[in-house]
């Protein structure tokens, strides 16, 4: 490359300070929008990344960029598309958001796509913990745009020996196993709530998967993909990591907490409390046999009991691993 | 079926106990081998498996079976061919055994066919805690024979509601994934144990699954066998269960303890030890690039120390993620 690369992030969150850090770490030009940059510069101390300064490098801004090489669009997915309706579309979009757009049922790039039909477009998911990329420790991800060569080039604006961005042409995949890693997470909860054991539990992750796979494959996505970092890797990292909060409402579901009062007992959202309806309706239109979502939708929304589902889960008949 | 299947478990450890008492509960017609039958029948408590009762419905013996409808070997690894030189080849065998023979570099399926070239013969393996079969929680495993019609015909004689025995016929991604997960297991030990966090092990987890694939496809193998029970689902067990020896070996070696203080200061033999090697050979001769077993063997012989072993692991080039 022959300038420094123009990174600007959008969202100064926890997963979007840790990204313009990375960034920054990576040698590009760092902008940081946030909302209300004041808060932020006071000592540059983050409070959504406690414990972690922000480098001088980055510069926290509340203007919209108008040139940049690379805009990463760091808010959560409810907020992507009133987030992404505000930038000019000056450069490529990264969406680093997971999960399904609750009124339209639509994944990331499909909102970007419908906001930027001419730009060019990716979305980056993988078992990223913000601090643990903000501390700079090693961590992989995958970032994937329709044509792959761009992929690879917009990766490489970002990655570092300890942040390994994987290139894919495989977009549906990634944010499949982004969105539905969650859903699998409360079914894995909801086994150990119910005394099922762990072998129950690494049955019920792996069909979970197998079903993913079997989704990625009717979308137009690529089966294997749901094998790799965005797929299993982040499922790994939300089932063995410090217990997600998708983990602790299936816990309590499976241990007989109605699925409402479970949900109010957590502190913040559950995220798969959304995705697995939207998921749902998503499979069944493209008539797609998905046991684990589907038992996970009706355990949430009062339809069947735990003991029901157990049955539905782990009775079913069995024929081939991946049919 | 026209007549009770006749199953014969050979070694009654935990696993042969579970197995029979799973068979059992199946509605077969069990004889279970033990060298020393005095030492269970004495009241029928299993010193292998405290807290559980033989049902009196499971004949122990140290008679080998004349006449059966499968045998199936219960005995560890390294004790599978001079235990199934012993068994009559009166029945389908089914090897319930993962890992490598040491001094062969043979998987458990190569060994019995070098005894029983004219059997029918198969592999058990899944994510299988023996305590939980025994109790009768769910749980799911895949049956793999050469011969897919055999190895449905075979998984039904044991299949119950609660155990799901899926039939397939890629005995070597099967066996693949039995044996590798210890070897996995070690590296994402050791990646906790240097502090490379959570986003680090979730990674490497992965990267030895795909590592795996291609490493399965090279020997004649399906790459998606990994991503299934005996592949995911058993290195899940292995590192979202109770901490296996595997796993705390790479912890130990992680924190700096040299392999062989740290072998030593195991309770037991951790397994991926003597795979470790043994994988790494078989990978050379089919010229498969797996980076997480070669750094886990040269971990264990102390040809790389911890550093150098993060540096490999987390810090190489970045391609496409199945490639």
């Amino acid at each position: 490359m022959t300038h420094t690369a123009r990174i600007a992030v959008i969202g100064a969150g926890a997963w979007g300070t840790a990204l313009a850090m990375q960034a920054a770490r990576a040698g590009a030009d760092v902008s940081l929008w946030a909302r209300n940059p004041a808060t932020m510069s006071a000592g540059r101390v983050m409070p959504r990344l406690p414990g972690f300064a922000l480098p001088p490098t980055i510069t926290v801004t509340s203007e919209l960029p108008r040139q940049a090489d690379l805009i990463l669009l760091a808010c959560p997915m409810q907020h992507l598309r009133a987030t992404a309706a505000m930038v000019p579309a000056c450069a490529p979009l990264i969406a680093c958001c997971k999960g399904i757009e609750r009124e339209t049922g639509l994944m990331p790039l499909q909102v970007l796509t419908g906001l930027f039909p001419h730009s060019v477009l990716g979305v980056l998911s993988g078992p990223n913990f913000a601090h643990e990329i903000a501390a700079g420790l090693p961590a992989a991800a995958v970032l994937a745009s329709p044509d792959r060569a761009q992929a690879r080039r917009l990766a490489d604006l970002l990655t570092t020996p300890a942040f390994r961005l994987y290139a894919s042409d495989d977009p549906t995949g990634v944010q499949l196993g982004g969105a539905a890693k969650n859903v699998v997470a409360i079914a894995a909860g909801a086994a150990m709530g119910a005394k099922l054991g762990e072998n129950a539990r690494a049955a019920l992750m792996t069909r979970g998967i197998a079903e993913l796979a079997r989704l990625s494959h009717a979308l137009g996505g690529r089966p294997e993909t749901l094998s790799g970092l965005a797929g299993v890797g982040d499922l790994l990292l939300t089932c063995t990591g410090q217990a997600s909060r998708n983990y602790r409402l299936g816990l309590a579901i499976g241990q007989g907490t109605p699925a409402p009062q479970a949900a109010q007992a957590l502190e913040g959202v559950a995220e798969g409390m959304a995705t697995a309806p939207a998921l749902y309706q998503l499979a069944q239109r493209h008539d797609v046999s998905t046991p684990v979502i589907a038992t996970v939708t009706g355990l949430l929304a009062g339809t069947i009991d735990m003991a029901e589902a157990s049955r539905r889960l782990l009775a079913r008949p069995v024929g081939h691993e991946f049919a």
